[in-house]
């Protein structure tokens, strides 16, 4: 049996003037795993490419052995995939990497299904140290990181956007840390329904272009938010955002002197 | 204004046979970011001065200035703390780095009320790149990354800890991922609890002591669980580790084609 590597990929492009942001995100032990492995199974065949080239894979690029699985994988072909990773007759067993086309795979991305059925079949499942955006947020925003909820992305009908905002909300009131997503063009859509639905002293903290040239992170109340409404709402549009609410209540500190 | 950093440190010991894991896990931005800082608030003074040794800062050691904030952070010495970062009449703002003993600050450990604090004042605060143990084993573990919670530590007494689990099997059972810690020593005996009180069915994900030497992520149904009980406890015991629980329903993949 062989192992299934997950990796986590840069999640801001690389620019003319930022060429090695890729490899700076990610540890040199990532690297090294990407390196010496010749099977990738990739949510986008395209982007792993340029992924592989970036970190200077020793191999030609297309030498390598690259399936893409999709953004929905399909369950039928799960052990197809997984396949080279147990030993047959003729070969013996290869390690695979799976990537996502950015940040970790399987957290807010695909791939859990295919790690899941890994274990099923007694796959060694080993993940690596990379950005995830939704863990930079959570640091960053000084809100409630005891307990934190992420919730991926809401509804997009305006009734119902409203309605899951209001739930939200009253788990922010309570102290537990409420994050989630949305498509980079839709950004300033969602930011306009949260400063409608949501009370003024709850917090709103707003994670943009994370590991990118127009990084900020920047934590507010509603109300404050309220009064910058549209620079903000430029800000945000088209770039990539994480958004945390939180009811503004101090966290305590965790129980025991250490852990995670 | 200068811009207060949160640097995660590695997870795991560094043993004889291992000494450069603390490198291996840390992107080169990130040691780059703590090599040019000189001003550090640390959970822990003596566990950053090994950080800070291991990564090679430039400057000596015993001349950097690195101000104990410990486990709970007095709120009241915010501001003192956050002073050097602010402009005085007499010299500039220099910037601070914030580490907690092992791991992210602020997700699962102390911080996020002094970084709170600093988004008052107009601090920039910025996240660096590192290993989060609850990442790295919700990747890994083939459960729902689309939704997920984090909620900390369990109750101890045994009939608050029984009720707790039962509470977190049912939001599990609805798909949501469910997140959790304990002090090593405990853990045998939260897995005996978790073991008692859950269904079959429910499937459980052991991931221990991540990026060490020792690491293991294996995810079971509870009735596989208890057929090996007696040696996972034995695996467990004073080993970090983080528990995970979800349904067993397979997650759908995200709504739109990219994000974090």
């Amino acid at each position: 049996m062989a192992t299934l590597h997950l990796v986590p990929v840069p999640i801001a492009q690389d620019g003319a003037d930022r060429p090695h942001a890729a490899v700076a995100v990610l540890p040199e032990a990532t690297i090294a795993a990407v390196r010496s492995a010749g099977y990738f199974l990739a949510e986008n065949a395209r982007s792993a490419r340029a992924f592989l080239k970036s970190i200077g894979h020793p191999q030609p690029i297309a030498r390598l052995d690259i399936v893409e699985i999709g953004h929905e994988s399909e369950a039928a072909r799960f052990d197809e995939w997984l396949a080279p990773l147990r030993e047959a007759p003729a070969r013996a067993a290869v390690d695979a990497v799976l990537l996502s086309e950015a940040g970790c795979p399987c957290v807010a991305d695909p791939g859990s299904a295919l790690v899941a059925r890994a274990h099923e079949l007694g796959i060694a499942v080993v993940p690596w140290v990379g950005p995830c955006a939704i863990v930079l947020a959570l640091m960053a925003s000084g809100m409630n990181g005891q307990q934190f909820r992420f919730v991926g992305y809401l509804p997009q009908e305006r009734g119902a956007l409203r309605e899951r905002l209001l739930a939200l909300q009253r788990e922010a009131e309570r102290g537990e840390t409420q994050i989630f997503i949305e498509t980079p063009y839709r950004n300033a859509r969602l930011l306009e329904a949260i400063l409608e639905a949501c009370r003024p002293q709850l917090k709103l903290c707003l994670a943009i272009d994370l590991t990118g040239p127009e990084q900020s992170v920047a934590t507010r109340s509603i109300a404050r938010w309220r009064a910058a409404a549209e620079a903000t709402a430029q800000r945000l549009q088209r770039r990539p955002a994480v958004f945390l609410l939180c009811g503004g209540v101090p966290a305590r500190a965790p129980r025991p002197p250490r852990q995670p």
